[in-house]
């Protein structure tokens, strides 16, 4: 398959503003703004950013040809860019950001005055589905439709009032208790007649891809939550030519697991077991001691190793390994979230091994720029015509979404592939295989 | 770039007995040998090797199109595999393995009497490459060249005693001191005349290369030595018609690195410094512990990071990291081979974390399917018409022989594309590129 | 305090056979007695026992005094050791022993013998109190009480059979769920009354303290259970003049904390957190998958910290640390245990440090040379006329019993001086106090 | 041995201001500096310094009495010091610990004024002792003895401008390369004519502790140099009733080693081997890059572990193991010193467990109290007429001196012993032994 040279020119080019609003304005959505505007006053590097710094290769290597991907494909700039969140805590981006913890007064000062202005708007709330955070700033209204359109009508006037030409939304509040998709998901009709009557099926988190959807804002999904990836959504997103993706920022552990676990399977290494624990002391430490906010993220985390590991396709290697997973909450450790990786692999004649993985990371240094390569990437996507579910997006998350029937990819390495190989496509150029026999031409 | 239909039917079929050859009958040797034997008898998978286990995809993710690669590729059969070796110590494979202390004892004796069948023949060995290891089971001759032609008349002798079809050979010996490459080393008439001179820029396992290619035996060098890694011996394969591959077999900590280092790219994250150390137990550390052995070993192992890494594409994240590698001879750790690295990485808006990783490893164990795998795969290329530098074989060395002017590729999942993308092309099948916006038609 | 020279002949000689009696004839248990016994035909040495191979300093540092502990003290013999055990489920020592994965084949097969003549009598057990094991090895009894009185039969009966001269009790059986003391354990009378009435307050271990004392056998309770830990059954001790001691041995985890927290304290480091999470794979990690069994066992390890640490008497360093203990079923792991702890400490100016302790373990192993020793000293402590709690025994124990008021002692370098200070002073030796001013006499 | 009533009496009270000089006026005695500063002024509390912290109890454990050991000794009190240094580089202390790295802003700028206050006086210093550093403030003389009455001279200086009543001398400068001790160190007489003849084997850490003593002030050695530990300036201190101590501070992993190598032999573990690695970056990383000022600190470090586990008495435990220790210098790590500790250990039966250690330390934050108190315990036992080896500080080094004849003692919880019950012998209160029967008395 090779690219399509008249693809190219069908993207619109990223004139105008883009606005991008969270929901949710905490350690994540602050230490992504900050960082933003950091760089765009020259104070600090995008690193982590693949739409800021990294290349791509194009045609053969002896070509040598590999632009910045953001001088190959059209993104918006970051100069263009316009923040606004929703929180239930009323907190400004400056004070939310000193109470996160994560980013040092050295940091935080000299862009103060940015910082301050950002304030949130009433957010859509209920404790029912977070039960450990205790919100003023939250919108009330007959039923959980009219809060929807609350939020639509928030977003028209935040376009409006900043003479945006566009609209991204990325979710960076925390993870709800956990929902199985139902009834009431499967179409649109029915998920607004769910509304209306408040049926405790209806996250928040559903209400704003909702109103994103309707709005004609690509919209995607930080956390574990349903939220968008529920039939009624998705194919309205398709139907009014709206990208969508998620699920999960792929930050610490997880992401760790989807480059360790492909390098087992590549050299066919067998599986025994395999332990993570993790410990952090942020609010989303503290949500996540919540039972069943837990589950949600479980659920979200224990997919990972089956499927790039195919138990059924290399039975002798992978069925019926031991996968637990534990996060503690664990006050000294602040934003900063440590994983322990115990990992059971078994070579030769079934002689055991173990690799042992200790992480000391930082939740939102690594979520930030995800924030901000998901809100170019999507609103190129939605320029250039795509709709529904950006699967090629799937290197962002750690439940990707995918169409009906396929398994998500969770290899690191061939998520990759797959965003740089669309990229190619979408701009006319040749997709890259490795192959490369031709230095050697017999 | 598509799969061409007419190359699968000239690969010549692997009929008949293959013969693999080890220079060097020790840890790594002996447990190939008894790995493969238990397989035969139904005492063991052969864990590890992609050539009895890995599954290709082939055609479209919904066509699942999935065969093992050896019902895809006609690979030699392991029923149709006779062993042998050189050693300058004469023991025979059973009490050569027992002094390894690799494989327990449930699983050498049931095979006893197939290993201590297997007896070294006189080796090509002088103390001056390899210091720690004293042989008495050694070639005289009255110069190198006539040591050449000695292995030469080996491998016609153990081709014809044992009713072979073809021969391959992978060195499992030791590491020698660090040679650089120079004018003895330039052409074929120039290293023969070195041989002949008893130039002492011409190591053993240079001759053992030589021998090979001579014989129209591919040749796989699994130590960091240069070896086969000349202009005299790559030009001499090629006009030959002999596949070749090298150097040095990634095993256990610079394996972890080349799966690690891509994840950190993968994701823009930067890089301050990486330090790593080993404590190993056997001959190999012993032999490392001579500081001119180790030095052609450090070499092997810390190219990987500059070359996966970029700096030079990359300077904001890569430029001026620390990389130590430390090799420690610690006699508790016998054949297991245990690594600690320590990663430092740098995040959004510069903010440090860390990455510590501890492998309990078992070098052997690891070893051994890559040298079953890279004797099935050179054969297979022997037959398929392939010549020369094996680059597709990258995946198996810590440093990869590449085309004059070509960087070697270190990624890991590169180099598995790569290998599986070369099997797809010279089996006529389309190669895989990961785009998949099929299931996603606007 | 002096020693007095008149103690030493004071303690009643050890002649004749003694029997060691384990309510468990698991991991535990078997490891002990198969290493007994390997060690009495000389295949093995008793590493980890203080009674068989740790010296004792005694007088001045030049008089060069340090014999063997057991050359000083009075003990028992290992050849004059005999086993027995009670166990719900009916397996022999060998097949136990085999079953629990602990000791390999080369250890277990030259003594099949001894092990497989070991059988277990009937158990006193209820599966209320451990839910996880099913046993069909029970004693029936028309009540509690009954069930006591039978094993006090059993006991004599053992005795009798094997012409014993003294006999000791050492809890290796599971642990329990939660109880917390109530009025059925506040004197004899109340305690005899709640096992007529069959209360469920009274667990199967009691039964076995209590039927030890009425037979003047001492009391070792290597479980966190109350067990032999409520008033009526320690006043029964004193009355009757029979040593007891516990709770719980001190293996891997703890053991480690015992060591490193008292080093914190001497160099007075602040501690802010210490997160302790253990994997485990036999019958204790599926018991303690019970929440209600963890609870016990979860008690007995929170409190170590804060006793030795004093956040009382020290609030600056240690008041309101976070300490987090968990502990995973994981099979893999089988009997070997791991520990990955991560403690947070403060030093010099309030600046942070991190200690992360990964102990590999083997939980029978660390805990069967306890068994002897607390055997062996207990009877010990029972012919030099000492009775009731043993407090120089907290050495072994994660959770030691001390007189009403005192608080127990955890570090376990204050143990061990109290622990040989005892020796001395019995044997009329003087007390070490490491002054030694004596040499820089001015 | 009971304490003695009227060695109380005889102590000299702390009255009027004790000078604390430092040679080397690096990363450890700045941050010594700055934080008896900021816990003068009320900013930080001295967490690390037992004289400051630490408690002592004394008599029985139910009178409850444990004042702090300040309240109970007379020691200097901290508003009473006034600090001077030495140092080849003439920066002030202010910009010293700007260049060290190891305080933060925000501790520095509080007490910027009285850092910036404090100025090296030229310093005797030899590049052939420690290569890698080159300094311009430097003492120039006409031999080595000259050199040595300059800093007498210095002393008295220092004393005589700052009203001062006493001095000590803490040595918190580099490790010099390794010196044996000779002819040149065994008696006064040689070792002034050594000076004079500028032999080489007199080092400028010599010279310093040369004047010390002439000038009666107490000398402490934190580096592993012979320094104070030759015959001839022993004698000396005690022919002039000076106390001196050495050598060698023991912050990092040798301190963790005198915790965990005590705690293994208290159950009488194994051991196999014990790996440790360090990486560090700083000042004194690199100093250890030169082998020769390796070997010094290599077998400061080696030592420990023999002398602690006794393997002439514990054959069967210890006997050959295996101890490798590593320093590398790694940049990235600056002042923050990390170790990994690998330790092979054995349990019953033979059966091997391994702990894994790694330490995230501070190596100055962790000096700077010990500095401390050596300097406040010196001028204590100065008064108490204590002289020569002071071994009752044997706690804070990594390779005590002693009497002749005597080995050091490395347990750390012995040596906290013998600190504890030499304080309270000199004040006059019973030794502790930990006996305690006399709560069960019978």
């Amino acid at each position: 398959m090779t690219g399509s040279p008249d693809k190219k020119s069908e993207v619109r080019p990223a004139t105008g503003k883009l606005g991008i609003l969270t929901p949710g304005l905490g350690a994540v959505a602050t230490t992504f703004m900050a960082g933003v505007e950091s760089v765009r006053r020259g104070l600090s590097k995008p690193i982590g950013s693949l739409t800021q710094m990294a290349t791509i290769r194009l045609g053969k290597r002896t070509e040598n040809r590999s632009p910045l991907i953001k001088d190959f494909v059209p993104l918006a700039d970051l100069q263009d860019i316009v923040f606004g969140a929703w929180d239930p805590i009323p907190d400004d981006a400056y004070t939310a950001a000193k109470k996160a913890g994560v980013l040092e007064d050295r940091d935080l000062e000299p862009i103060k005055d940015f910082l301050s202005a950002i304030k949130p708007m009433p957010a859509a709330f209920e404790n029912h589905f977070v039960t450990r955070i205790h919100g003023t700033n939250v919108k009330k209204g007959k039923n959980k439709r009219d809060i929807a359109e609350q939020i639509r009508a928030d977003i028209r006037r935040f376009k409006e009032e900043n003479g945006l030409d566009r609209v991204v939304i990325v979710w960076c509040a925390s993870t709800e208790i956990y929902i199985k998709p139902g009834p009431q998901h499967a179409t649109i009709e029915a998920f607004e007649k769910a509304m209306e009557a408040n049926d405790d099926q209806i996250a928040p988190s559903m209400l704003y891809a909702y109103a994103a959807i309707m709005e004609n804002v690509p919209f995607c999904n930080g956390a574990p939550n349903l939220s968008v990836d529920i039939p009624a959504l998705v194919q309205c997103a398709i139907d009014r030519g709206v990208p969508i993706s998620g699920k999960d920022f792929k930050t610490g552990q997880t992401w760790m697991k989807t480059v360790i676990a492909p390098g087992l399977k590549a050299r066919m290494l067998g599986l025994e077991g395999w332990y993570s624990t993790n410990i952090l002391g942020n609010r989303d430490g503290e949500v996540l001691d919540d039972p069943a906010s837990f589950k949600t993220k479980e659920e979200s985390k224990l997919s990972v190793l089956h499927t790039i590991l195919q138990p059924d396709k290399y039975p002798d290697l992978y069925d019926g390994f031991s996968h637990v997973v534990r996060i503690n909450y664990y006050p000294p450790r602040g934003d900063n979230k440590e994983g322990w990786d115990n990992i059971d692999i078994v070579g030769w004649m079934g002689y055991p091994m173990q690799i042992k993985v200790n992480f000391l990371c930082r939740d939102s240094i690594l979520a930030a720029p995800i924030v901000l390569d998901l809100a170019l990437f999507s609103d190129f996507a939605h320029r250039a015509g795509m709709k529904g579910i950006q699967e090629w997006l799937s290197f962002y998350y750690k439940s990707p979404m995918t169409a009906p029937g396929l398994q998500p990819e969770h290899d690191l390495f061939i998520q990759q592939t797959k965003l740089k190989n669309t990229l190619r496509h979408l701009m006319g150029e040749e997709q890259i295989t490795h192959l490369g026999l031709e230095y050697y031409a017999s």
